[in-house]
């Protein structure tokens, strides 16, 4: 194992809190001395999700972890799943049956899959425990915690004040959540910094049942690509780890400038120079992106895609066409004697637009061009020449080689 | 049946609240029109309860409707039970075991054979639904209230408002209380004051379930002996219904005259005209006090038991000896040659006070008689003659006849 000062230099890198510090450091420094692996928990409720790099943070610290020889345990929440966390929401969450939630939980682990070594991994389903529950136990449970300390939950004080209802069944996740952490015996738990309520919860349940209690530690929240609110999938503003290499790579180009810092520090494992480099007053931030974008992108899908997929990018946005053009075929008979087709009809033959009227007016506002020397076409009554292999652009995007068939 | 008014008059006696009025009154035309019982709920737990007279205001009316024809369905709550009714306590109260939870509902249903028929009644076990129930079944449950209405709960206000804990655990008892109403499809619910809450959760279960909701029948909470506090077990100022008919007979003659009037209402069924003569303006209280304590003893003791106790009573009272004076035995050779014994030896003998030491104190403060003229004797140092059969006086309670052996 590394030394404690290493590991904790890489272990601190993008935490936005460790909480008690103090319990962390002493854990660490046993870990190192008797060569015990630390047991790193990370939950997750397969509520069907889209692992976006939102969800990567803790995930790609988990992977920390366990690149520095300690085991990740990771909890399937199929059972809080039906509760619905209700961590840093103002209301309620729908309701899953465990038919869903299975089938969720089985595409999430082939997603994480992309993140940490799930080979090495421990993975806990907690309908394992959860699942042999009588009535008695629930009550057990709620023994350990108070109205009060409900709800100055921040999140849950937020929703009182608004007059917004918070369900009793939802009180019960953040104890659950704890629980899970008496079962596996976790050292260290990771979440979301709205995590921290159910994080301290834990400590108090595993003191009770004689355990050493978890350090928690959270991580920020990734900002989506607007730059703005959260990255999450129904804000339309983030980047899913399973997406093309083109379309990550166009993503991280289009993020404003501000949050480029927070993504180069968790969401690649760049050295603190490197990205000092490349966010130092005067740098271009085009360029800066660009070398996060290939940081990023070639976690999911190699170096070599991630350098394919700037070139293209470059390409594209200096105007050059890209390099693999579609083919689109058209039939000879369509032409005239001469060779030629009313420019509509070709745009619409092509499929470039669905029917010609579009066609005649994106000629009409100058996006339709040919042939190597882009020659533009005004005039929605002109005839095109067509000859096999000829280059057809219009609009900003769309693009095609025609073939005589 | 008896038609609509004339149940009306007898159900509507000492009743605090019947919620809502017109649904009750709905359910029992229908009832006396369809000649179709209805099924009155009353839950205890059975948390080692010695049943006293306030305990019998709900039960008497659950009689009461039973000799009206209606169903007297009774829940022993001995999930509930586990968890502790929070209605109306200003603190968590304590655990109970299962084991515990199941011999005093043995106990309990013994207590309650005094009043209500048996054999006539439905008996469940709330334990029949519940402990088959998994974590995901309590789950439900849990989603039909809010943090919101559980807090503007009054008791658990009132503990919010003092800092005293309300734990998870307690809110679930009125959702529990109102499932019971659920599984045994209830007409009507009986309970003190402070049920209301409870009562009314139920109703909207039911209506979740497709039922028809029930109506709540609350009954006042009965003054303890003191006059002041609610009956209770704790605060000493109880009559239980397993108490001896004397004991019972000379706590009602001690109560204050202010509450006489609910106990004739609650506690007896007089009717109205008589208990407005026993209460009527220069009536002695002494006397409305006999007839009322008449009446309760009667009910558990039958009324030549009750006649027996109101005269030994007035004996007492009088400065009379009591009917049976028990016997107490002194050896012969106790006494000198003159037949004669030290008075404190002779009290501590014949085991009227522990010490000579205290009987000396008792004699010095005239407390000490002996023979039927009382001759008081107040030299410690004194001796008495004894002869077999002498009647000996100790205070205002104690006396025993000597029998000399």
């Amino acid at each position: 194992m590394q030394d404690v000062a290493s590991q904790l230099e890489i272990l601190r890198r993008g935490v936005e809190q460790i909480v008690p510090e103090a319990d962390f450091l002493k854990k660490l420094e046993r870990s190192v001395r008797e060569n015990r692996p630390l047991r790193v928990k990370y939950g997750i409720d397969p509520t069907g999700i889209d692992v976006h790099l939102g969800h990567t943070v803790p995930l790609r610290k988990l992977r920390q972890f366990q690149d520095l020889g300690h085991t990740a345990v990771v909890i399937i929440g199929n059972y809080t799943a039906i509760v619905g966390d209700p961590s840093g929401r103002d209301e309620t969450r729908s309701t899953l049956t465990m038919e869903q939630v299975e089938a969720n939980a089985r595409d999430y682990l082939k997603q994480v899959g992309r993140i940490i070594d799930l080979d090495k991994a421990e993975v806990h389903h907690n309908s394992d425990w959860f699942g042999k529950w009588s009535f008695l136990d629930v009550l057990d449970l709620m023994r350990n915690m108070t109205l009060g300390q409900i709800s100055a939950r921040e999140d849950f004080a937020k929703r009182i004040a608004a007059e917004k209802p918070v369900y009793l069944h939802e009180c019960l996740y953040p104890l659950m959540q704890g629980w899970d952490s008496v079962e596996i015996k976790a050292d260290v738990e990771l979440g979301g910094t709205e995590q921290l309520f159910s994080l301290m919860v834990a400590r108090q349940l595993q003191a009770t049942r004689g355990q050493e209690p978890q350090t928690a530690m959270t991580m920020p929240i990734l900002v989506g690509t607007d730059g703005v609110r959260r990255m999450g999938k129904s804000l339309g503003n983030y980047i899913g780890v399973a997406e093309s290499a083109e379309n990550q790579f166009g993503k991280v180009m289009s993020i404003p400038d501000e949050p480029m810092a927070q993504y180069f520090t968790l969401l690649t494992n760049l050295p603190g120079d490197a990205i000092k480099a490349a966010l130092a007053p005067g740098a271009n931030p085009r360029d800066s992106k660009e070398i996060l974008g290939k940081a990023i992108v070639a976690q999911y899908h190699g170096e070599e895609a991630a350098d394919r997929a700037a070139a293209e990018f470059r390409r594209r946005s200096s105007g050059e066409d890209p390099e693999d053009i579609p083919d689109a075929f058209l039939a000879t008979d369509k032409l005239d004697h001469e060779g030629k087709i009313a420019a509509p009809t070709l745009i619409k033959e092509l499929g470039l637009e669905a029917t010609t009227s579009n066609a005649r007016r994106v000629i009409e506002q100058g996006g339709f061009n040919v042939g190597p020397n882009r020659e533009i076409i005004r005039e929605p009554k002109a005839s095109v020449y067509v000859s096999d292999g000829l280059i057809v652009r219009v609009g900003k995007r769309k693009i095609a080689r025609v073939r005589l068939v």
